[in-house]
């Protein structure tokens, strides 16, 4: 699923702080506060609205990154497929890339309208 | 609709270029490429999928920003409610919005992230 707009690695540095989640964890639920996102550093998760599954994302991808974006609950549960490794990037961080790395907002971008793109099809 | 995040009207100056289209009339169709993306200036559209109204959209808020982002064909039709004013801002115009402003690409992730979560909600 990984192309090249889905590709954070860059954010995955030998000592960014990670998480560790076992598989069938739940990372965050749908309607709670968020002020981070996550960059997968090794493992798969699923995005859940309801029981629906809106998406699987695996290395490199990110998620949580609706509620940074617009402070705005958690619009969907994410739980852990396989064993995970996340990097978390907080919203202080994230406001940073997005001042400093207009490369990181333009993926950012593209990876949101991916995912309308995805949405739309879907309806 | 028009909120804090959809309001572009910081791109409306008074001498902006500007185009014209009649009630009624098709602005692009769903597959077509794209090069640009509008501000509405005065007026109403409809964004539709098939014969599906995805949105309506008014004064200060944008459309077409999807083919700019992710180089993709129009994700949806754009026809004119009422008599419209647009002002059409080219790839090269969004690119440099995008490395010169960050407010400016944090207001369109912002409108990306509420469009997604409108999306998921109708699914």
């Amino acid at each position: 699923m990984t192309n090249d707009a889905d590709d954070f690695s860059l954010l995955l540095g030998a000592d960014v702080p990670t998480r560790e989640y076992k598989a069938g964890a739940t990372i965050f639920r749908e309607g709670e506060h968020g002020a981070e996102f996550y960059v997968i550093k090794t493992g798969r998760v699923q995005i859940l609205s309801g029981n629906r599954v809106l998406e699987t994302l695996g290395g490199s991808e990110i998620f949580g990154e609706m509620a940074l974006i617009d402070s705005s609950p958690r619009s969907a549960t994410v739980v852990a497929e396989t064993d995970v490794v996340v990097a978390p990037i907080t919203e202080k961080q994230y406001l940073f890339l997005v001042r400093h790395t207009p490369y990181f907002a333009l993926k950012m971008m593209r990876v949101l309208a991916e995912r309308l793109r995805a949405q739309n099809k879907a309806v």
